[in-house]
């Protein structure tokens, strides 16, 4: 593939809008589309990104803001991460180069961005309903725009997206949704209604049935009147119940297609089609994922989200010298097969998330025990307590900003009945480039208020280890939180260790300050604890490993030997580790401390690396070091200034 | 109707289990629907409960567990307020006059109760997942039992329970799902669904064609080879199109039904075959809510969720003598309705909950604002956030429960854009009798870390109008939570009064200590003030008013008169308002306060009144009055005793 040639820009030299796409023709529009390819392989190729599913919605994209009126027409894409291109031609062509780094352009659709992005996304299945809101507003308001939601054939599997159907297809307003189906969400879809899609897309019997009968009933005046009347009827009914989206249909939308998603001349003509029809409308377009770049074709899994890379071969770039530590998520994936080897009763569960999560070589090596339920984090928690009434003890392995998807069933199907569900909650804390939608910062938060709930973060992946291995044990709802991407480096332990429930440990003694951290934040605390007592500060640090239950009689010891206590967490400030250490406290009667907690103070941390968050956010060894110098400010004053 | 003859009880004398049920004749069978019927009816009109569902699957319940072998087959009730047949039937018969009181058996299927209740309900929609998690525990457990779900059509529009559906139809393993088809959940049904399980209920269309064409298709033959060959494949194929559950048949099910579910016999037969199904498969039963009491089939919506009642006239028992204050749902309804009419933006949005809610005038008045969009809160929440972006005001008027389904949406759709919706959460604090499932003792702990997010709740009827107005225009999403019931008495006044976004009031001033009371606690903090002026103690009373943001200046001001700070709130003690306080005054470093939080601690409460629960955790007058005394204890060990 020479993309040099491909991504000569030739087209996007100029800031293009949509305005300037309505009056391309077709070959103009094709060769726009291939350099919107080079484009986005190039940018992405650099700064990481959802390559797969942006390349493969191309041309829907092109037709889509060549058919409607955009902005006035309001295009609403679901998760967002097929948009880049629509990025592209609503004029941020000159800011791309930005992507999802600090300060630059965001990774999905964002309102502050632009009136070209409709409703900001990151999450799935939030575009039925959002444009359905919209709908009502513009006949509230008397306006007469047109509205469209974009969404995946993964994103249907959730329950959201089926609610917005039902809503929809029964309000009978003049709703279009485009149903991008590339067979594979983030994961290969799972559900019924994948089959079903799958059986739409392959339906040529159903079509030739269809046909078929048409073609009969021509025939049918000869043989008489019964027959006759049947075949009126039957006309009617017919048309109705063997088409390939008789389930669309059943649910109240004319259903157009499936069409192929990378012949522009037939997604305009069709969409201008649809652009004049009333009531809901559901297009089923069918795209190639990764479409246009064989490597990303070849492994739409691995290009779905990725990192930098090579684009001439494909190849990771970002893999410089030195071999980078395990992933926590790979320790989870190693620990969870190894301990599943000795327990039968172990289940794994991912919502779409198999690779994400590391679940990968559980699902090959206990097929039977696992379970990808698709885009359905309600479903896959519920599911888990199904399992869990029976025996089993079901991991669950969700996102930590996906399991906000599952706060009911949590609380309602898992905890309420004490069920030993254990919640593996991969990527919490900062995510980096994914930004606001991404970050997991509230689950300590959210979590920790619920009955029966036990929360922990390991400060290392051999304390992720043992906390896997302790809460299979603990009999009851388990949620154990650890951040994206690299561990410390520290090698897991030959055996785990069973860690007792809400015990923490002192890894540093010290007499001017304890510092309390949890997970991701105690090494930096142990870093900044060395870098104090070089100013000569003595910094204690108790690793917390519990948010709940924590360790009390350890508070209070601290409280008797420390006038001053810092709290870090990697967390939304409001409601999290150090507001249950100022609970524990207040509980305890214990008065008189200075306590300062660190944390996410209380906005949307927006898109960064995960470092550059962690220093602007003040949780790193150099934020930490500075709380504690202004803690101790008063106390330094008091004091000479040491010799120069 | 002869209630006296009806409730014969002659079969429930002995305690009734399913082994005595299987060996009853359909006769004995439905004389014993008659007598559960009459001892539903009879207990309920004492206790209050779910009459209309119960009453609607008492023939349904019978079946069940006559063809089933319940408990080792599992029978799993969605929502569970169908459920007291069927806990007539499992030795609970001597206990059911406890209904839903105090250390009573609960209004829904509970596990700690009895080995027939094998999931834990009471939100909606989570049966076909639970059965689901069964299912798989069942086949790598090596066991033999059948696995039954049983859900309302109306809990059918929620996405939790497609996710299940759109989950057990691809995985093929022999779940029966049977559909329990009122037309109607606890409002009357909305979305596509809906319509389509209507016209499939109606379709005696659909059937005649299907049947037309079975003898069409036999006179074929002599035709010709053509269409002999057509006929083949339109056999196969038609079997799959041509039956009125054609949409469950394409996500997989088998489809049984329409079946009448009032007639015994032909739920029995249905069933036997059924149970030796392979697969999937989906029961379309037909039954009518409130069968059999005439006042309740009049009026199902009244006899959902009823307090007690004269059974022979249908008639409320419980409005004694004088008249009870108008409820915060009530002055809620009027409150919207009256700002409605002065802005056109306000638009209302309930999840099946019109009536309870309080929107039943509005939706009468501005039947073009209000939206009802059925058992579907995440939709109802995204939709809201899609009217937002069009300049609407949505009111979410959803009970505080169950919004915690909506968790994400609030977050990632409302929150992240900063979206002006306003959350109205009735049913905040302690519901009562519908117990833990219902009591929305979460909802300050999981709101108030969500950036952007205003929280407040009012300490009366007049103040809660007040909030509504305020919240309209503060252009920011906003929380309002008040409690289930009655008011204060407190009459709203002419015109409600713009509150500053962040400011509480000092309604009572002392020099001991300051109360910090929000919602439903502010009145109990001033009358324990008022108490504890008796016993000599003087005691300042806050109305906090806001959760978030906390009047900071406010708090600050109390810390330098006060060394004795009490919170006192009606949600769990766990990150709510007292740990607010907690951390603004770590944040302003003011230490050296005396502080107790009151509030729910860390369990999840039980079934009893509401006055029972303010009682047991705590929170009302005299819990704040030993609070307080406890808090001076100290202080008056120094004191001598008062002459006795």
């Amino acid at each position: 593939m020479d993309l040099s040639k491909r991504s000569s820009g030739r087209l996007l030299n100029g800031i293009l809008y949509p305005r300037d796409i309505r009056n391309m023709n077709n070959d103009a529009l094709a060769a726009l589309a291939e350099d919107l390819r080079a484009t986005i392989i190039g940018t992405v190729s650099r700064t990481g990104g959802h390559l797969a599913s942006s390349l493969g919605a191309v041309e829907l994209t092109l037709a889509v803001h060549k058919v409607f009126d955009t902005p006035r027409d309001k295009i609403i894409w679901d998760v967002g991460h097929q948009a880049y291109a629509h990025k592209l031609i609503t004029g941020r062509a000159d800011r791309f180069f930005t992507l999802r780094q600090k300060g630059g352009i965001s990774g999905f659709p964002k309102r502050e961005e632009s009136p070209y992005d409709v409703f900001n996304v990151g999450h799935s299945s939030t575009s039925i309903s959002a444009a359905s809101g919209i709908l009502e507003a513009r006949d509230l308001k008397k306006e007469a725009f047109k509205v469209v939601a974009i969404i995946g054939d993964g994103s249907m599997t959730a329950g959201l997206a089926f609610e917005g159907l039902n809503w929809s297809g029964d309000r009978k307003k003049d709703l279009i949704i485009i149903l991008n189906d590339n067979e594979m969400s983030i994961s290969p879809n799972v559900g019924a209604l994948s089959c079903y899609l799958n059986s739409v897309m392959t339906g040529q019997t159903v079509k030739r049935i269809r046909k078929d009968i048409k073609n009969f009933l021509k025939t049918i005046p000869s043989i008489g009147e019964q027959v006759l009347e049947f075949s009126k009827r039957a006309e009617e009914s017919l048309k109705a119940l063997i088409v390939p989206g008789a389930l669309f249909e059943d649910l109240g939308f004319t259903y157009v297609g499936p069409l192929d998603g990378h012949r522009l001349d037939h997604l305009i003509r069709n969409l201008e089609n649809v652009r004049h029809m009333e009531g809901p409308v559901l297009v089923h377009v069918i795209t190639r994922k990764g479409k246009g770049y064989e490597f990303a074709e070849a492994e739409p899994l691995r290009f779905h989200g990725i990192g930098p890379f090579y684009p001439e071969t494909g190849g990771p770039s970002s893999a410089g010298g030195a071999q980078a530590p395990a992933s926590y998520t790979q320790v989870f994936g190693r620990t969870l097969v190894r301990l599943a080897r000795d327990n039968p009763r172990i289940v794994a569960i991912t919502a779409a998330m198999c690779e994400g999560t590391g679940l990968n070589e559980f699902a090959g090596q206990f097929p039977e025990r696992f379970f990808d339920v698709g885009i359905a984090e309600q479903h896959g928690v519920t599911f888990a307590a199904g399992l869990a009434t029976e025996g089993m003890i079901p991991v669950v392995a969700i996102y930590s900003s996906f399991l906000q998807r599952a706060y009911d069933q949590i609380l309602h199907d898992v905890c309420l009945q004490n069920l030993p569900v254990v919640f593996a909650l991969d990527r919490s804390g900062f995510v980096g480039e994914d930004g606001p939608t991404h970050h997991g910062l509230f689950d300590l938060s959210f979590l920790r208020p619920i009955p029966n709930m036990i929360v922990m973060a390991p400060k290392d992946e051999n304390e992720l280890q043992s906390m896997l291995f302790s809460a299979m044990g603990y009999g009851r709802p388990v949620a154990i939180r650890y951040p994206r991407g690299s561990g410390i480096g520290v090698s897991p332990d030959a055996e785990p260790t069973l860690l007792e429930i809400g015990k923490g440990e002192l890894l540093a003694d010290g007499t001017d300050v304890a510092i309390l951290a949890i997970g991701s934040t105690v090494y930096p605390a142990l870093a900044a604890s060395e870098k104090l007592a070089k100013e000569g500060i003595s910094a204690a640090v108790v690793n917390a490993r519990f948010v709940k239950p924590l360790d009390r009689q350890l508070l209070l010891d601290l409280s008797r030997s420390f006038k001053h206590i810092l709290t870090v967490e990697e967390n939304a400030v409001m409601g999290g580790f150090g507001s249950a250490v100022l609970e524990c406290f207040e509980e305890n009667g214990i008065r008189d401390l200075r306590i300062k907690r660190l944390g996410v103070r209380d906005e949307f941390a927006q898109q960064a690396t995960q470092a550059e968050l962690r220093d602007l956010y003040g949780i790193d060894e150099q934020g930490i070091v500075a709380a504690v110098l202004a803690m101790m400010d008063q106390k330094k004053e008091r004091e000479p200034d040491p010799p120069a």
